[in-house]
């Protein structure tokens, strides 16, 4: 079972569904939301994904009309966004760092184009622009 | 000058003082607390730190009894911790991707131990435990 939540553990998931995408986000938009140099989301249909506690602290920011960043209210922390039928999870909310599967040929850095311009993750994965096609 | 904010625009803040430390933070906490893989701070005297708007939608969550992590109770944004005298600013909130400075002589990756086993960022910088010492 592939379980996470919150720093103040007051909202928790469960993660049963097959993910579908995997990437590390170098846009200005997450920088800001999440306050990292980049952040890192594996995307999973809703059918996949359950909350199992503190959905009532959940805050919700839009930063684009159809997209909701989720948040817990207490400690501020950002578990998801929801686009349609998707969830794109913050892996950094998964216990104990887990994997969440799905990297395999899908993790790539996306907005390369966008980073900032001190820092870069000198590895192997693919730097593509914008989500890439 | 060296401004950033949060993602939703309330909060504001603007940087003066000199970096004493830079680092990229694979701790358990930071990862749940802010969802990405790591994150990145540089530390400032609170002298050199000064906000500029949204004093009063900042709220506060320590996540232990010294240090007092703010975010953005709009969006979420989680743009500094307080320890002391001491600001550690997390850098993506810095505006248009800026680099804070500071970074030559101490910027390396802490916590390492803690990181998740299944990426890390394959870059020249020092790998330390904790803090380093």
């Amino acid at each position: 079972m592939t379980t996470g939540g919150c720093l103040c553990g007051t909202v928790r998931y469960e993660l049963t569904g097959e993910i579908h995408d995997f990437y590390h986000c170098h846009c200005s938009i997450c920088r800001k939301c999440q306050g990292a140099v980049y952040l890192t989301y594996a995307s999973v249909e809703r059918s996949g994904f359950h909350l199992l506690a503190g959905e009532d602290s959940l805050a919700t920011y839009r930063s684009s009309p159809a997209l909701k960043r989720r948040f817990c209210r207490h400690c501020g922390c950002h578990l998801f966004a929801e686009l349609g039928n998707e969830i794109s999870l913050s892996v950094g909310t998964l216990d104990d760092g887990a994997d969440p599967g799905g990297r395999e040929g899908r993790e790539r850095h996306i907005f390369w184009e966008s980073r900032c311009g001190w820092y870069e993750p000198d590895d192997a994965l693919e730097k593509v622009t914008e989500f890439g096609s």
